[in-house]
């Protein structure tokens, strides 16, 4: 995962959107995914990066999907099908397709169903890897519908008073769209912090925040910490905290919500959960809810311009300068990085540089004026 | 509110259900509510009591909606209606009924969708309070169906980095059918603990708990602290903070979750959102989903038996005896109150002689024999 933290100390190289879409679509087709997959998945991926999401974008994730295309676990050409289908609802096996391809057709799938019958909820089963699950839930922003997304993923979580993970975790996301205001996007695991942060700690020798992880009894760390050394699969002996981190915080809610996700994005797909069969499986849901199926859609998105504003004009405590409401954030970086470029790590350029001379792709990532940050 | 720890330590009346269900609905009736709705409101109540939801039960709930009904801000004879429909979707103007009876209807009109398209979902405007969440998601289980249910209610919460509540405790229910386990039932607020906690402890002169509530700096409390002193609105003033307490522990999680909640349950109703017409004001939203438009019903009840026995046996962590899954614990109450009665604290009695004595309904509470716990 590439360390925002360094990248603000500088030394990162700002990459043109434009560019980066055709090196990351190429590279995609060279695994044997069909030309418009690639472009998709370079639009998940890139959009990632764009609205500031940098631990699901190109950096770590190219990486990861070529070893996993190259070591057989992901199906570039899936033979992805719908297994069961009401007018509301479908269920798709996505003959272990890639997460960010197979998705996004589900939704487009979910949309038209909202669009007939007010709201469609598609889940998929034989997984892998989701992306940035709010991608997924923003697509059914330009059809004014709400989307949501969530993911049922590989155990990394302890259940309060747990010893052992037992559930992934489990991002819940969801998009509402607005008039003129940046829309409303949540996108968040269920785990106080993600599974990321530790890893880049480790590397950068930082400390952990208090209530990230369990210790070797179980017991919740309460105070900054050295990130714990883990085996080569760091998901399978991580204990990440519920969100909540103690039982008296209210950990058994992080806890419930992450169980509430593998239940829908996991048992109810059909093929299994978090645990069963474990990694590396995932399972996705998707929904979509047409605004004009409950009410009138353009008060809905003056409401939401009025209830938006509300909130980000909140009165801040002590030492902040404003409250931030879901993707307000990331609609500002993104904005940025659409006119400045995407800033990645030298080590990330370097990556790109060896695989697109390994496969035959022309490295243009630093084409025209890069630009040091 | 009841306190637990008080009843915990002895002093308790136990209650038969059934003649706190006749009591319940005849006060109910006194206040002008139908027959039906009567017995429907005491169910909902005394449900919530023997569940161990007691912050919900009959102690606190009846005297405030009589007090409600009396003052005319709750109507008891709601002229509810739809006012926008699709096959998996209904909008409802609650006509400022108790939620407690009007969410079970809106729930029945969500079962019947899923029957006939996979999912319902149902909204309701110009609510008032809705009782205990998962009452009205646990109505789908007998149906073979997974339910949800969210409020959103008037500002209690502050955002992350804010000083002023925007948001209510905006609590989510889910309940997931499974074949010879306790079923998974999820119902938990937005807030890291609930308000009524607030009041327990400044009637008892306890401290509360860590990571609770801002300051009036909007600082987050971080140690056990003497309950504020509030005005007589105890939600207009109260700084809720959101699951999660601070940034660092991920309490933009808990904001953003609550913010979710309010856009589905409070704008998308049409009837406005928490802040916004505010107290007495709430929306609800309920959903349905048919278990058998996504797989075959009998295969996931099995798998849901596995995966709550997956849950509950993980090893715990030390100091504790076993991992609870949500759901569970309530289960266990359930059958202990069913069998040896509700314990009401002699406070609560006294209160109901009084309003008994008040309505000319026959106080029989204490029939039978009465057992001290």
């Amino acid at each position: 995962m590439i360390d925002r933290f360094k990248l603000d100390q500088g030394g990162a190289v700002r990459v043109r959107e434009a560019l980066l879409r055709r090196t990351v679509a190429e590279i995609f087709r060279k695994m044997g995914v069909p030309d418009g997959d690639s472009d998709l998945a370079a639009d998940v991926l890139v959009t990632s990066d764009l609205r500031g999401v940098d631990t699901h974008g190109v950096s770590d994730m190219v990486r990861l999907y070529v070893e996993e295309y190259r070591s057989g676990q992901t199906n570039p050409r899936p033979n992805w099908r719908i297994l069961r289908e009401t007018p509301a609802t479908a269920s798709i096996d996505s003959d272990t397709g890639l997460g960010i391809i197979v998705t996004p057709k589900a939704m487009a799938i979910a949309i038209e169903k909202a669009r007939n019958v007010g709201v469609g909820i598609v889940t998929i089963s034989n997984g892998r890897h989701l992306g940035m699950a709010s991608y997924h839930a923003m697509l059914a922003l330009e059809h004014d519908m709400i989307g949501t997304c969530m993911t049922s993923g590989p155990p990394a979580v302890v259940p309060t008073f747990g010893l052992e993970p037992r559930l992934g975790t489990n991002p819940i996301a969801i998009a509402v769209p607005a008039e003129s205001e940046p829309p409303f996007v949540l996108d968040i695991a269920m785990s106080a912090i993600a599974a990321g942060k530790i890893t880049v700690a480790r590397r950068t020798g930082r400390d952990i925040p208090p209530g990230s992880i369990a210790d070797e009894n179980g017991t919740p760390v309460m105070k900054a910490a050295p990130a714990p050394e883990l085996g080569q699969d760091a998901l399978s002996v991580l204990r990440l905290l519920p969100l909540g981190s103690t039982r008296e915080l209210g950990s058994h809610k992080g806890f419930g919500l992450a169980a509430m996700v593998d239940v829908l994005a996991g048992v109810l797909t059909g093929g299994g959960y978090g645990a069963v069969p474990g990694p590396p499986n995932f399972g996705h849901y998707v929904a979509a809810y047409s605004v004009e199926a409950f009410m009138d859609t353009g008060q809905f998105k003056q409401t939401m311009d009025e209830w938006l504003r509300m909130l980000k004009s909140t009165a801040p405590a002590a030492g902040h300068d404003r409250v931030l409401y879901p993707g307000l954030a990331e609609a500002e970086t993104q904005a940025d990085r659409r006119a400045n470029g995407v800033p990645l790590h030298p080590e990330v350029i370097g990556w790109f540089r060896d695989i697109c001379t390994e496969l035959s792709v022309p490295f243009t990532l630093t084409e025209g004026q890069p630009q040091m940050t």
